[in-house]
């Protein structure tokens, strides 16, 4: 369709300008808008049920707080510009704005300062194969002053649980590691721990010899390259892992922790993202769709904000990425779309004060633009609107309104009460 | 603050950067950005309660589409920036968003499309007094394919009712007027309505007879300027304003329409974006702070989006400035600033299943980041959190639970499900 227009603007139409969104911008139809903001709710009102606070900053930040924490391939992707004497920079994500507003605003708020964040933030990539240049990310961070407790490390996958239990019915599970593990044991090794890691992270693609020669090259001895493809491929329950790190004198107090006091599953394979973060770190996958990936990642970090302030401030966070998951589970048909409007009963000639009723008992309700009954019909139809509510001059007469159940297509002509009565009841089962 | 720590950074910490927001840029606290939400909230479902369908465009557009609808003042606000070989620009409105949404996918929306967008726009206007560069519009438009009817004129002033009367407590107006009433009345007396409503638009500042010079300087005859002063300063009861209009001749059937099936009043003074509109326009005010100016505001347009298709798309709408609304009801307290936190029930100590049950019920609970209870009842106080639940050895010895009012002080001891109830019962309240 877009090759179309842009044909037509072209040739026929020559001061129209082109109205397709940009590469690697989206935009929903009604009926996807309305799923995806049921999820964006969710995901809302289950960080809210665990007491985190809204936070909602400026998409637009001095170029220099953006650039202070963005290296390698993320500063590329910057969009950055100058009006006036000021540099802008649009946030590459939701942290380096929360590190920015707890230094600003440390002495104004109570720690442990615990915030959500929902919004969009901006990355300029190559817009390959489904890669956003605008995307949506759900944030959660506790953040303390000086110190932080495990417990929150603990507390995290709950929330994820229940968001997940909630947003879809495929299996999944959160994966945890931790940083303090995997550097007691590669130190015990002599083995840096990213070199380590670097190796390890090809191991589905180049096989064990790949990374043992990828290690000999790096100088690591036959013995502890042993040691460390063994340590990759540990497998088994959570007691499983925990009792064969410990025979092996591996710390792993803090994994234990969050192991026994939490719905996750230790993965000593996780490696992305550790060279941020310095504790906990989490991944979660669906079990039937591992291409997919992490769908949701965070982990603790000893300091958010050093950029920005001498304080400590510890922290432990995880982040959704929305727009990417909705794509995803939308491509798989594992969100189910419904309705294209909130609309649950259009309302079809002059019907009084019904319509205020229903909208004060919470049914969405709409007043039919035509009195033409089989227009609305066709509009309601349309849309997936679920009842119609008919008053022709005959209801009139009788003080009754017709109410028509679009997907039985049954209809019962009832009083104003029972009408209430009866969208209340559809409109919550 | 701000020079204290800019101070700070130029001379204690140079590694460290500017945390302040931009200028025009604004981020809240908690609790405003609790109370902000909460109008947010009031906002969205009184749009959805009516039927409107949530639209989400992207922040950047192709530079060409928001230039081709950007004129004069605004087209040297706009944000502006090439990145690779693509033209960026930021939206300045939520309505080009919309007539390019419409445009690009008129074939597959079910007309007449009511939408809502809430949604931040960016002007980099000079942030003189209050005037922000980032701010939040709520907007709803009624859009038909060809026609729509005046039903939808007189529906929206309904919904701007239902909201002002969430949102505040003082008493406002919703003003119409229409372009089609002024253009009958200007025209019988063969004066440009344009001409006519710039020096009306002086009238408060300049007296009835800097206008007359005005108007005379405009060649426009003293009998004709005598008509146009008494038209401005026709008053009275709705009924009132349209018997006058219709004695005069002038054209009114539009806006008796609209005075007799919603709840506005008649203001034929009303001239701003009249250039733009083509029927109804509406402004609303706030009764005793007519100085703040207009809250809410819009109109109907005969053809949304002729820039981008040659389609008739004939609408109406209103578009309510969120953030300018909220400064301007904080600055004089008519905003009551309440919690910092969604948390109603912060636990302390170890409640076993007591915190999911009380989620699970609909109340935001908090687990205290410690066990030391008046750290905890320090924390509360200072977040304004209403509820405390205690879980010391005596209450886990007698499988209860202690259950603190924050603000009256009072606590009992009770068992899991009256704490359930209580919460319950407290939390809706």
């Amino acid at each position: 369709m877009h090759t179309v227009r842009t044909f037509a603007t072209m040739h026929c139409m020559t001061q129209q300008v082109n109205t397709s969104t940009l590469k690697g911008f989206k935009e929903l139809l009604p009926q996807e808008q309305m799923a995806f903001n049921a999820m964006l709710e969710t995901i809302r009102t289950t960080y809210e049920s665990y007491g985190f606070i809204p936070l909602d900053t400026p998409v637009l930040e001095r170029a220099e707080v953006i650039r202070a924490k963005a290296g390698g391939e993320t500063e590329q992707q910057i969009y950055e510009f100058t009006k006036g004497t000021t540099d802008y920079a649009m946030r590459f994500d939701l942290t380096v704005p929360l590190a920015r507003y707890v230094a600003e605003h440390e002495r104004e708020l109570a720690f442990p300062f615990r915030r959500y964040a929902i919004g969009k933030v901006y990355r300029g990539e190559r817009p390959q194969a489904g890669r956003l240049r605008e995307f949506y990310q759900c944030d959660i961070d506790i953040i303390g002053k000086g110190e932080i407790s495990l417990s929150a490390d603990a507390e995290l996958p709950h929330i994820i649980n229940d968001i997940f239990s909630q947003l879809i019915t495929v299996p999944f599970t959160i994966r945890v590691n931790n940083r303090k593990t995997l550097n007691s044991f590669f130190s015990s090794l002599g083995v840096e721990t990213d070199t380590a890691l670097r190796a390890l992270d090809k191991l589905d693609k180049i096989g064990p010899e790949g990374v043992r020669t990828e290690l000999t090259e790096q100088g690591i001895s036959a013995d502890a390259i042993d040691k460390i493809l063994a340590f990759a491929t540990i497998k088994g329950t959570n007691a499983e892992i925990l009792n064969t790190l410990e025979d092996m004198g591996v710390e792993c107090a803090e994994l234990r922790y969050v192991a026994e006091h939490a719905p996750v599953q230790i993965d000593l394979s996780i490696a992305r993202g550790l060279a941020y973060y310095t504790g906990t770190v989490y991944e979660t996958t669906l079990d039937d769709y591992l291409e997919i990936g992490s769908v949701c990642s965070g982990g603790r970090y000893d300091n958010l904000a050093g950029m920005y302030t001498n304080t400590a401030l510890p922290g432990v966070g995880v982040s959704i990425g929305l727009s990417r998951l909705f794509d995803q589970l939308t491509a798989r048909e594992l969100i189910p779309l419904g309705a294209s409007t909130p609309t649950r009963v259009l309302v079809v000639g002059e019907a009084g004060e019904l319509p205020s009723a229903l909208r004060q008992s919470g049914t969405p309700t709409e007043q039919a633009a035509t009195d033409d009954i089989s227009k609305a019909l066709k509009y309601a139809n349309k849309l997936g609107i679920p009842y119609v509510v008919i008053v022709g001059d005959e209801e009139r007469a009788a003080g009754k309104y017709t109410l028509k159940d679009m997907q039985t297509g049954e209809q019962e002509t009832l009083e104003k009460d029972a009408i209430l009565a009866q969208c209340q009841t559809k409109t919550t089962t």
